[in-house]
């Protein structure tokens, strides 16, 4: 089987089938509930002497097992299973009994239904005296560990809402109800608490407040069929590719331009990439969103309980969007679909959960000789990876760009819905917006950390920060008698480490082969990160907050590579307690556990960047929230030895096909007709330039009225 | 005349003339020669008034008067005019004669011309003893002060490159010479330099070194007809909008989906922006590019004259493209002309400066309904504003994106030739990069200074400074138990002043009206700038740089508004000193000048943002550079009552009309056809959700293999 396979693959249907059949012949008299069936991926440390054989030629190669990872609880208690496919057998077998799986659609499911259910529950829900037709909406969220409840057993949180449309799809997030319940493992209603109605009010128990039906309004609707007829003024915008994309797609292995890179896709990061390679040089090992996490800044109890670890406790997998065709793609679009597992270990289909397509970005690179007055235009063109996930109120799109130029950008785009909390009529809170009437939208943060493992013309590779100096003015030793002067400062990180941005001193964090230089620039050949500059995590450091998250207290990370090493808050989020995250791994391996004292210079390292936004909510993200644009890049830096895009071949009205629009705009003459293309058109005559040559006679003065 | 044209609107050519005439006929005994005439705005005391009428719907409210601002050396002593088209009138006069007008095209040609000829020069040449068949060129560039040439007189800087190539588009900077000369104002060779070879090279006079034929290389052509073959994988991408575009324009007048606005040109500024409007509503008064300069941090004399004011001192409108559709601009595209005057006072034509058309970014909102699997998602269409100017080696690209949801985005691409200096072979020195053999490309900074000029419901506004802090956590007067709580603290800028960023602080800058609140927040109306993160000037407080460029000090600046300051390194940049630039206004009103001692709040108010980078050159710069982007937006916050693009239509494959590309991604099934449209498509399932219902009764699973 692995032969058709390439080892960086996802499972296959089959694959994933006979990893289920393995197990449950190896416990075969357990009730087994499968939770995860997904890749392992190969150790490293095999797979490099595989690509390296595979990218010198070798079909021969032989790659690594295919091997499964499987969680299920067998008896109740979560375990983790290393299957061996090739050889059909249960290799490893690990007990993680105190620890909880991901969210169980299925459970919370029930959890909402038993919630709605119980007396008591609905006692508090007449309490509320909805209006009539009222459709109550109870939504069960994990539970953020704050340290009440107790930590061994699942905890489930049931928000309340209700829609006063029989519709549907009518926006419940409007009526934030005053009603909290808390649920135990077994389903048991636990705990109801009423919500604060504003700043001073405390209120956890007791009978909530009577809805005041001053809240009811009708301007929250974002479903087409429920919110105003639309604005007719768009006119169509239609991609055309008349010789198709540039890219050729064999299986999760992608071609385009120079670029070469496999595509994966997991229950948990949702899309990876792996064996990123730019000319055929390798570059990264592999790419991938590692985490996020989404804490609430309310500090009124329950609230602190909102902590969504929208990777760990959810899996950007699992919530990833059945992608549409000229809705959530437009042009020329290859989509990836994903497999993912039952809890009866079924072979789950998950369609069209990556998109692949060509964008025009603007100009790549120009230039006009002032001289001669011809100019040279290069188009960009950028392959886009987009995957986006619905994690209850909010969607997460996440989109990788490949250029031209050998530059990457990750970019996240955050959109859907506020997750709201009920607020009296007339009251403000210091930590949130009023949103619509009596709706509050909570401040809070979104911190993603995107893995960067690089391999740089190879495994060894060093983590630089360099920053940007004045030279000292009155220094005799220093040549700088006009203050004009500036340089690099350089320093190579030694031992695994958080770092923080700063961009006043010009900070740059680049990723190098120090075994390698440009032969240009006699430097070693290198990436640069270019963060996107957010905040760090606002809780405080004795928080369950910050304990959980670790990766948020600093934006960029440096570890050691270690296969295990994949999630910077810890493999298991659910009601973590803290202390097993990045910076638990690299306090650990200060104290010597590796042997290596977190030695990172010409190593095996992993980069991680922390960035996201404290989204203190506006009036304008509601009722859905445009989409807020965070985004981070990877360039290179003296890693070619001059512009890889130089190539690209330039710009002209005979490939572009544009058309004139006249005055009026809405009247166009229709598409021109190329004229017949010389072998270079100069596409441009160039108005001016830094000498601004309006009456240079080598151009001539470009017009003039008599 | 003037009830054809907008007060706005720049000058015709027939004002132009017209400006001219009035000119010579007011000083008939002299020689006069233009520098400029250009549209004097109107002040803004008169404007406003003009704008509520015309906007309350009143066709026959009287404009502002139509004048002309001249500039012109008479009898060789610059001088600017003041000339009322109406009353054909000179109004205003002042003579300007410690000044320097910006670059004179003519007169640099001239220099180079004379710098060519002169013995001296011819000899130092010879010295050089390069190679068979070079062509040596002479770039002339402004003298940037360093205190040591006189000050009054215009000085003239001459670097030298050659060329080895019979073609006029060979890249020269690819060959810089060690030799650079000054030139008086009379075009006298006053001093010919020698260039330093290395960190320790000091020699600025004597013989130059003779050219070291190990720098010969074949590496750094960039232009078509000299450069390798282009690659050949790139496939023809076209836009299509049968419809014609969203947006219609009349004059220079603007209408896109809710915006409107006037562009204008002219040639300092090159496009600027006037009276932005959403859905009526007035924005902005004017956008600017206000300034740039661009200084080179290599402390070696003479390098510290090379020091650019690209708008001050060239002319943004002066070095502006001529667009070529399909190359510089894909689509569906409308030019805008702009006219400049010639040294004789004529009008000159410079076509198609800036280009407007649509591009498609992407997702602009969407939510799936994770409860009935149904999905809305809306594309984001986006407004384009793009003009280029050629600024001797460099390329700046000037981009407004104006977006549904009222965003606006400005971005700066700088791309084009880097600024080169000779370096012997096998040398580095720690202020530049060597980018090919015997070409040192010197650590540099790219400073942007953006004008906003707010009119958020009018003229009275004020600059809000907002943080996000932890709450306390041991604080008994405040309730943050669990400590994650967070809120935000404002302070209102009081006076003028300059201020920095600090994204650990989540520092956000909010223009605001405190006069209109917001009905559902409650707080005032405003307008964020979300700042593009970059270093202030590196150079010291004490050099020549930093006094000329005071605006590079901070990175947000807010001013009182005066027609009279619209460059914040003062208005004639040529061989400034400095002392007149935006801090100095500042601190002339702190002490009292305008008798309001600077205050600003809840005045009419100018905010001013500077941005940029600090280039220390790579590799994959040369020998033509990959496109830099800066991006600086400005977002609604609680300006609107909720999400402005609530509206736009839900994207379907009916409008969108994609294409589905198979496995191999070079063949495609051909464009689909579209489906009946349904009154509304539902156009997304979805996979997941927070909850993850993937045994959703109410969706089902998704798909199942037996």
């Amino acid at each position: 089987m692995s032969a058709h396979r390439h080892p960086f693959d996802p499972l296959t249907p089959g694959e994933i089938q006979l990893a289920a059949t393995i197990l449950q012949h190896h416990v075969p008299e357990s009730g087994i509930v499968f939770r995860v069936i997904t890749l392992w991926e190969p150790p490293k440390a095999e797979m490099v002497p595989f690509l390296d054989l595979e990218h010198g030629g070798d079909k021969m190669a032989t790659p690594p097992a295919r091997v499964a990872r499987v969680q299920a609880y067998v008896d109740k208690v979560l375990s983790e299973f290393k299957v061996h496919l090739d050889q059909q057998a249960v290799i490893a077998h690990e007990s993680l009994h105190v620890r909880h799986s991901h969210i169980d659609a299925d459970y919370m499911r029930r959890a909402e239904l038993a919630c709605l259910a119980d007396p008591r529950v609905k006692e508090h829900v007449a309490a509320l005296k909805l209006p009539e037709g009222a459709t109550v909406i109870a939504e069960p969220w994990t539970y953020g560990t704050d340290g009440i409840s107790d930590m061994t057993g699942r905890v489930t949180m049931c928000w309340f809402y209700m829609r006063l449309s029989a519709d549907p799809d009518a926006n419940y997030y409007a009526y934030p109800l005053d009603l909290c319940v808390e649920l135990s493992d077994a389903l048991e209603v636990v705990k109801i608490l009423r919500l604060p109605s504003g700043e001073d009010d405390r209120a956890e128990a007791g009978k909530p407040n009577e809805f005041d039906r001053g809240k009811i309004h009708g301007s929250s609707e974002y479903y087409p069929t429920l919110s105003s007829p639309p604005r007719t003024t768009v006119k169509p915008y239609h991609v055309s590719q008349p010789e198709g994309p540039s890219f050729s797609i064999r299986g999760n292995k992608i071609a385009w331009e120079k670029w070469t890179m496999r595509v994966g896709f997991n229950y948990r990061e949702g899309m990876t990439l792996h064996d990123v390679r730019f000319q055929g040089r390798s570059l990264f090992y592999r790419l991938s969103l590692a985490e996020m996490f989404v804490p609430y800044g309310d500090p009124r109890a329950p609230y602190p309980r909102k902590a969504a670890f929208d990777l760990g406790n959810d899996g950007a997998g699992l919530c990833a969007n059945n992608l549409k065709l000229g809705c959530d793609c437009l042009g020329h679009i290859k989509y990836f679909d994903g497999w993912l597992a039952s809890n009866a270990g079924m072979p789950l289909k998950m369609p069209n959960v990556i998109c692949c397509h060509e964008i025009d970005d603007g100009i790549l690179w120009k230039h006009t000789n002032t001289r001669t007055g011809n100019a040279a235009v290069t188009r960009s063109r950028v392959l886009v990876l987009q995957t986006i996930i619905t994690a209850s109120n909010y969607e997460y799109i996440f989109l990788f760009y490949f250029g031209q130029d050998a530059s990457i950008h990750y970019e996240v785009r955050a959109t859907g819905i506020l997750s709201t909390a009920p607020i009296a009529m007339g009251t403000t809170v210091p930590y949130g917006t009023v949103v619509a009437p009596g709706v509050l939208a909570p401040f809070h943060q979104h911190l993603f950390c995107l893995r960067i493992d690089p391999a740089l013309d190879g495994r060894h590779n060093s983590l630089v920060v360099e920053e940007s100096h004045p030279l000292p003015v009155s220094d005799a030793a220093v040549h700088n008698p006009f203050g004009v002067g500036y340089a690099t400062r350089s320093t190579t990180v030694a031992r695994e480490t958080g770092l923080d941005l700063d961009h006043a001193a010009n900070r740059v964090f680049k990723m190098v082969n120090e075994r390698r230089r440009n032969p240009t620039t006699g430097t070693p050949v290198g990436f640069r990160l270019v963060p996107c500059y957010s905040q760090p995590l606002l809780a405080h450091p004795t928080s369950f907050h910050a304990k959980r998250s670790e990766f948020g207290a600093h934006a960029v990370w440096v570890t050691r590579y270690d296969d295990d090493e994949l999630f910077p808050a810890g493999k298991f989020t659910m009601q973590s307690a803290g202390g097993e995250g990045i910076a638990s791994w690299i306090a650990a391996r200060r104290e010597g556990a590796d042997g290596k004292g977190g030695k990172v210079r010409d190593e095996d390292i992993v980069v991680w960047h922390t960035f996201g936004s404290t989204h203190n909510p506006r009036a304008e993200d509601w009722p859905v929230m445009p989409c807020e644009k965070m985004v981070v890049g990877l360039k290179p830096v003296n890693f070619f030895e001059r512009n890889p895009a130089l190539d690209v071949p330039v710009a002209t009205q005979a490939a572009g096909l544009s058309v004139l629009v006249e005055e009026g705009g809405g009247v166009s003459r229709g598409r021109e007709q190329p004229t017949a293309p010389e072998s270079i058109e100069l596409v441009c005559l160039a108005g001016g330039g830094f000498d601004c040559w309006l009456d240079n006679p080598w151009i001539g003065p470009v017009a003039m009225v008599a």
